[in-house]
């Protein structure tokens, strides 16, 4: 019998954003319930955040370790499902290699692991268990995201010649992990964050995102990163030229110093006979610009959308979806496909949308390389 | 000790909009799960209805009647706490009526009831039982309108000029009612929905939010109504003048036949200092257009917005709020008031921000009085 | 052989605004030239501006009975053409009516006259002495206006239903009239202006747009109209329903306490097609919302637009095109029609698309009308 | 006494576009007059244009040698003053030449010259001659762009950290010049254009808006330009990595293939305190974005704007100024200037504010080096 997917939360304690954001996300469709979670590595922390959540004491647990080993222990439909890992960049590794080697699924926020080793070990073990994986590069997860993909997929906008991402953010303009800031803190922190600061934080997303939509793989880039704020350890502003596998030219930029800028991540994609034009900011609107006639401008749940956009879709158009939903979008397809593991069946193709394991050494990959190209005298760097 | 809020659905069965919608926003936050249903007044529908959202055979029912009469026979912190009424207008009255006589407290959704006899009935009820009863009128839970009501509160406007609310939409620009859409069918049926069509289903809208937001109360009002579509029963159009007990003028505008109109609910209010503007579709920014300086824009979790405004904010700047998040914000604020009851204290005064029965009454006399005005030859008519 | 027409000016001086419109929007075309004026009733004022024009000082006059008997013994060619009149509504007549005595074009400012005798007498001196008369109504000169107004035409949007004209402006939301402003002076006083406020002054605009891009006219109509700002003489805000020739409803609102607002006259027209939207601070676009496709947004030079459009824009897509050369369309189009006239020509059909003196008259009746069903207790007045 | 100014023109016939832009400009503000032209280097098409704008027959010429040499016979005040030069770009030299020869200013289309020889040979012979020239960056005309300026200048967002400017068009996406496209045959044409094509075209539009902006210069710079249309001989798109001379970083991109793209002038600039936005599509709005507060939105004619601001606009808030009205704000302020200097006073620094053969020469050096480190392997070449 069909039953919601069991998960445990490793991080994501009081005062954490990213765990709420997870726990919301994983709620929203009612196919997922969260059963036990390791919240802090500080034991009364995690009991402290278990009882918000109206979790029974004895699910509540004070390691990741403690919690895969007590409950693989508990009998099937039990037991969590998988676990779920919204912890800085360095806690990743841990808890999702031990969980994958107790047999849990896991979904994993991003970027994948804190250096190449990492992901590659993990993406072999990933292979060798044959579980479910799910990273959150959530962005991908918008109904109109997906629409810009399948009509890039069916030529509609012809071949792409160049593309144009973006992702500024304004929040670290002062030398804010000098104050209290948690969020600050470990993202300009090379020991928890990795190599890159922006560029991992978020120029990954910006990277995902265009290779998801497009198809195209970056093949080549010239990388200029730069610490604009006095005493910061790592990159907020980058700036990246770029050529795709199919010819495209390109740029990627990630900034966290453009003040005043939210969460502004965007994407244009020109082809032969069309550009795209998608903004998360306002994320229900995809724009197509054609070449010789009235700009279109698609909306979630308005009209004839591809079949993919429609499968993530929950409203009707004008209702705005945002963040959460794209989030929960990723969950939704994870829990249907590890229902249908349970069930012995393959799950339904539309649900098998959602970033894994690969793109998560895929990312990896993009840290390393434009590091190195930013280092780097000559113009261009393989990918 | 604290525990999740125990839900049980009215209506809301395959192929119905609202009661997934109901069922997402009250999940979002984890402080309410469904635990029964009476999903439909087929009982197989029902049980299938029951069986896609993983629910317990036993909890499942085949009409609220029973429902409510077998949950009540169960011990609290079992059987459900409050019901969640999303059936056709007509189909609100019988269960929360019995809903309240049971002692359970109620979430119903809008227009409150078919008519006025029944909304007054109800509200009696709910005076008399003192169990907690809430009205979805979803699109006060944005933070942006918080922020704006606040705003007027604290005087920043000066006092208010004049008021432009309008609701157009266009998906009953054809006799939509001749086609299966169970949508269409009884929002246009006056055996279901009542004495208005667009004015009650999203005209009281209109005017909740404008209420709301103002602080003001509609004193009379010019109403023209109209059927521009053939052989529709009920008004798929109407534009009323206002008057507000403060003396502001205004206009309110309700449509289903604005064809190539999403959900555009809109509301502009003009003080002696400053006008804002709010937009449902891009939910997350408020216009202030002030005198003589520069056009601020306001945005969810931006700046230093009212107390109000961050209460019923989840994510940060940037990154979208919509239309299921307001939603939940009225899920959240009950649950939490219920929560007090259970514990007998009293709760968080900024959780008890959401529409109460005295709304839904004011919404009926809105329609009663909107339908007279349009059919009085007399310019205006008192609310 | 073809020469460039001759304007001579009445009002204007300096300190105006309107007068330098009137002037650079007749200059940009390069079909005009600006022979003789008088500027002001004080005729040191009148020389001093003419001088800052650049122009003789024999051909500065201190009135316009002087310039228009002045001129009309200069010969043909070396003469005036036209004059342009551009003083407050009472002083419109005058010159008007000479001008036309005299054989002289005239274009003229809008509202028509003081009030409606002027008005009609004007349209019989116009009939009787054949001579070419436009009136700036300059809103309907946009591209896309025109567009909008061919699409309707050629029934692309289906049977109109609704139309929503509103035009908002914030600058007189204080009693602005109290300090130094000739604008607010003569536009809030009666004597200088008639029996209407803001309903004269822009409320004339938005009627004439409603019925220049639908083809319709307004049939009936129920008006609120208002002072807001406490020693008003005249209404600065006011709310009108509609009622079209064929049916179809709508709303028209003035306003001039609307705090914060530019110059925001917008209108949307919803056929059984699809709906229209157009925005005079955005002038450039045309919104056309569709029932079951993705909205179109039509850019001014951009596709295959109509060719009234097409006649009415000077740039390519992109290089915006703004009020002035949207006023200098009717400036345009006037000249051509009286160079035609000058070669005993027919005028191209596409120049002779400009407001006339019956659309004046048009939008006196429009006053009168408004101001009469605001004082009457009974819902519709007749227009 | 003053007087109008009087223009020659070289090119802008019949056919052409940026001739008539010029002359649109030249006449809006009403103190400039053509008084003669070398329209073609095909006299009768020179005798026809001529005859289109009203000219005598004798001031039209069939050369622009021609036109300097007979026009330098008249009489001072009957003799044109200036001439304005609107041929392609290998044709922008010796007609500049000549006339500062002969004793006349310039007003000259951009990029300066053909090449950089000629750029800085015209430099020389402008500081001999003292005359005016005037060079027609006209983006730098906007008002709001005047309004950036003066707030950076006033160190209002702090000091400058990233600068992101771009300019999309989609107009050559495909291969136009194979059709009759006069404007994009000399545009792609090696021999006409110079050695950059949408780089040379547009990319210095993008480099003299952001020098003039910010204040700052570009001190290096990584260049990646391409040809993306098959058979075409000059880049269409372009993509640049800038470092400025306090250490910003920034990002230049400009494209003719951005299929879709009207004319999408866009700079964005990140200071400490604030990121500052104008896009020339909607060129009267100025986005300021503060780093802890909500976002102002500034408007041409509203509020207290700077001085600068105010001198370039004509027409209260809310009526849009565009492309023409940014452009008359070059020809207005260089008219002023020739006018002092025929009163031999110093003119008001306001209307000194316009680009010359200085901002020429650095636009060629742009050009130049930017193409150089287009084809390097190195990272960075410096300006």
């Amino acid at each position: 019998m069909k039953r919601k997917i069991r998960m445990g939360m490793v991080g994501g304690g009081r005062g954490a954003f990213i765990g709420a954001v997870h726990r919301m996300a994983a709620a929203i469709d009612g196919e997922i319930e969260l059963v036990c979670g390791a919240f802090s590595s500080n034991p009364k922390k995690s009991k402290l955040s278990g009882a918000d959540l109206y979790l029974p004491k004895d699910r509540v647990y004070g390691s990741y370790e403690e919690m895969i080993k007590k409950e693989a222990e508990l009998p099937l439909g039990e037991r969590m499902d998988f676990i779920s890992i919204v912890t800085p960049n360095h806690m990743h590794f841990g808890p999702a290699k031990m969980a994958l080697e107790n047999g849990f699924h896991v979904v994993c926020d991003k970027p994948l692991t804190f250096n190449m080793k990492e992901a590659k070990a993990l993406q072999r073990l990933v292979e060798k268990t044959g579980l479910i994986f799910a990273l959150t590069h959530n962005y991908t997860g918008y109904p109109m995201v997906k629409q810009a993909k399948s009509m890039i997929a069916k030529n509609k906008i012809g071949k792409i010649r160049k593309v144009v991402v973006e992702y500024p953010q304004g929040w670290l303009s002062t030398f804010v992990e000098g104050t209290d800031s948690k969020q600050a803190a470990w993202r300009t922190d090379p020991k928890r964050s990795g190599i890159a600061g922006a560029m991992g934080d978020i120029g990954t997303h910006a990277e995902n995102l265009a290779e998801y939509v497009t198809g195209l793989k970056i093949k080549k880039m010239c990388a200029d990163l730069s610490i604009l704020v006095d005493g910061r350890k790592l990159d907020d502003d980058g700036n990246v030229l770029l050529e795709f596998d199919n010819g495209a030219k390109g740029i990627l930029s990630a900034s966290q110093i453009a003040a005043g800028e939210e969460n502004n991540l965007r994407i244009r994609i020109y082809g032969e006979k069309a550009g795209l034009d998608w903004r998360q900011m306002e994320p229900n609107t995809l724009i197509v610009r054609w070449l010789d006639k009235s700009t279109e401008i698609m909306r979630t749940g308005v009209g004839n959308l591809s079949a993919e956009a429609q499968a993530h879709t929950r409203l009707p158009g004008g209702h705005p979806e945002g963040y959460l939903e794209a989030f929960a979008n990723i969950y939704r397809n994870f829990a249907k496909c590890v229902q249908a593991r349970l069930e012995n069946k393959k799950p339904n193709k539309v649900y098998t949308d959602f970033p894994t394991v690969a793109d998560g050494v895929r990312g990896m990959q993009f840290i390393q390389k434009v590091v190195a190209s930013s280092k780097s005298k000559s113009k261009w760097t393989k990918m």
